[in-house]
């Protein structure tokens, strides 16, 4: 996983509605909250996830089953920036930051009420699940990511 | 909570859509998924908190806080009755079974692509939480219960 | 799933100790507590979980893989008996409490501290998992589970 | 929020158990696997949270009751470095890694039979929670954290 880009000088604002071209939603659980009140940190890793999981899928269709060749993550970082609500709908905007030989590092933006409440960079590897070894992304693979760079 | 009904002679079809007035929404997310790809049986219990919380809170305004007098579960029954899928959303019916002296009985129906694959049935109980004691319901509570019943 | 037995007339007492012979143990976490600091429902079923998918794997090793036949859940029922706090240790006894041709119901005691905080039945089916069919269980699998019984 | 210190320049090895002197205990659950059976990614930032706030309570007693004055993660980075299985034990190791006026950066091990497959890194603030506001951190709690650095 050497070729793993490394997630710096990534100059995109994460925390705007304008960098997102792709979008998924979900929804703020009642589970989601924390002892406060608040949704906690672990649902906001859990949106992010929806969110990358969909996005992946959609340009990249099977995968992320989970079996043969498909995206591993191998680092997130969420930033919490905001407390968020319950009750509401999650907007997760998804955005390519850079993609490598075999990987990729996507940008989220979480969005509630029109607030951006948080952001994240997964680094995500394209890895034969069996072998655990990166596997080299197509040109038509990365033609896909980049249509959302 | 010895006043708490007994979950017996409720004869309505709680797999049916046409029992429910009340609706809530949620979204069947990848973290919900098991081993084989199904919804596991927690996210069942999940969605059908998400639908219970809600219509709680839209009968009885603040009565799902955590804090003074509000319900409290004393009894979860789920019925896993199919195999449900990522991805999609999930509509939760809500149904009041029963309405005792300071509890109720409420039936709820988790569909999916219109089928339905859970229902369950929750006994509540109104509580002085601090105390750890049932609360009479007042008349106003009960007619706000009865509207769905 | 027709032979799968009814939870009626059974007359342990799944709030004692004494009636478990199988244990298993997990841990409260900070994540399990909802918005009073008490644990919440949702955690409970994941205890029962845990104790169940252990139990299961320990008398019929294999048979909560997911794959082929093994072991699905088909009704739930928690009883929330009292509240459970953050720190420390969950016990979860297990207890067989029928045995039919393709099924059987699981009693499950949740212990902190000594104090029983909730029980379970759960009515799980021996299943042809592709063909969602239940599968007669061998009598090497009754005598297995008759030991805790 | 300005003072939070960068977590860079950060020179512990954190996949070595030699860099802890405080650990705290988890177990993995059934529920925290993935479709493939391996701990799914949202556990490992579970397992981390566990750590901290057994951690920042052990150090800091009440300050992750989330009232008042006390500790608020706002930026989360996790390293996914291996598989991890069920069943079985995790050990947390946390190691303090910078303390500045109002927060601190806490490293974190993630271990499952002795090998470590996850690592973290939480910059946590002493925060005025109804004002949002970063509060000093005392003398008295930067000493209490400086153990573990």
């Amino acid at each position: 996983m050497t070729d793993a880009p490394a997630p710096d000088a990534l100059s995109h604002d994460l925390t705007s509605r304008d960098t997102y071209r792709y979008w998924t939603r979900d929804v703020v659980r009642f589970q989601d909250l924390d002892r406060v009140g608040h949704v906690n940190n672990i649902a906001f890793a859990v949106y992010c996830e929806t969110g990358r999981v969909e996005f992946l899928e959609h340009v990249m269709p099977g995968s992320v089953s989970g079996h043969g060749v498909g995206w591993v993550i191998v680092k997130l970082t969420v930033d919490f920036r905001a407390q968020a609500h319950y009750p509401g709908g999650v907007e997760i905007g998804t955005h390519v930051l850079k993609i490598g030989r075999s990987s990729c590092i996507l940008g989220t933006g979480l969005f509630k009420d029109g607030v951006c409440f948080g952001t994240a960079e997964s680094v995500c590897v394209y890895t034969d699940i069996k072998a655990s070894k990166g596997v080299a992304l197509s040109d038509e693979h990365k033609a896909a990511l980049q249509v959302y760079a």
